[in-house]
């Protein structure tokens, strides 16, 4: 993906250093933006020599991201291990007058650091909070908060966002000038992701109401 | 992410083995059909012991992934290296009635393998197309293909898709039988991506028509 504004978050040699290095000042804002509007990261962790990379859901305290899942995952049993967490969103589909500038018009973040295995309180309940207000806002205090054998069940891993780059590319296609032939047509088209109707359980009463913080959620639209 | 349907396609141990393997008839199927419709991947490499993982394009021939980008980006150059593709489409929020339960619908395919530097033809011009095509169909007839000089801007890798896992979760949520008060609002809130309507570039004629590549794609809405 190239033609992209890449900001890094920090000086290290793994942080993509890109163009307009001048744009320091927002650069965490524009991280907590990508990070605040993505539902699910791509965390990699390196196995036996070999990356391995899995989708997860998320929430974000401050400078922390923090994921979750079973305590008999492997992967999440390791704490102090490196791991790389990015998010990424899809905003079009640049249509160049040459296949070589053919692109993506996206928002991406990537972190990088050491998982860091939370087992302490509040720290603990406070990142489940966190991943299921960010993927449901409003559904931790709705719901049945979790017992002691659901949150023994759960593995809860913590990744402090001091080394993050991000990349952003908008706007239409690159081409050379020798290609801007009015023959051919180039532009982008846009891609969105939307969220739909709420559909009930099963078990759910015909005539019950959606609670306000799903159908205030769904009337906006756009996701998340 | 639980309650999901994980079908290997292969059986060596970094291939999720899951429920479900009766499925295996229609594994391959299964990972063809979450590759093909999708538009990015997230390859992740290990870089001085530690995980990078990148969002970029992707194309499908047979059994092979390719990726392609810049012959200066360090990640490319490196044909023989393990590395981890991972495709995910988001397809709903499920919200249960219990924090614990929370969950994502979602269909999701990882592979597996050593990276080769695609360098032969016809196959390093063939995986360009099919990276082209896979991103915006039609459109290589339709654009000025590449120049020498071009071509030696871009690298290409290919990962043989020979270990790969499939994981899907689909429906309600799967919350506990005590849980069930009619009461308590529960169901997914679908989530789908939507191409819009293209825009042309700048130097496009305003009374340019849109060419069907690119009108019988956005009719369709769904992505890709």
């Amino acid at each position: 993906m190239s033609d992209a504004v890449s900001t890094t978050l920090s000086p290290t040699p793994r942080s993509t250093v890109g163009r307009h290095r001048e744009r320091g000042a927002t650069d965490r804002a524009a991280l907590y933006d990508v990070l605040d509007h993505g539902l699910v990261c791509h965390l990699a962790l390196v196995r036996d020599g070999a990356p391995v990379v899995l989708p997860t859901g998320y929430g974000r305290i401050g400078d922390t991201l923090y994921v979750h899942g079973s305590s008999g995952a492997r992967w999440l049993r390791e704490g102090g291990v490196p791991v790389c967490a990015t998010v990424t969103h899809l905003d079009g589909i640049v249509y160049a007058r040459s296949a070589f500038h053919f692109s993506m018009n996206y928002r991406s973040a990537v972190a990088h650091g050491t998982a860091r295995l939370v087992t302490a309180e509040p720290e603990r309940t406070d990142a489940l909070r966190a991943i299921v207000e960010h993927l449901a806002p409003g559904s931790w205090d709705y719901t049945r908060q979790p017992t002691r054998r659901e949150l023994a069940a759960t593995a809860v891993l913590a990744l402090d966002l001091d080394e993050a780059s991000v990349k952003i590319r908008t706007g239409p296609p690159a081409d050379d000038p020798e290609d801007l032939s009015p023959e051919v047509w180039a532009g982008v088209v846009p891609l969105t992701s939307t969220l739909g109707t709420p559909r009930p359980d099963p078990h759910v009463p015909a005539d019950a109401p959606i609670p306000p913080h799903v159908t205030t959620r769904t009337v906006s639209g756009n996701c998340p």
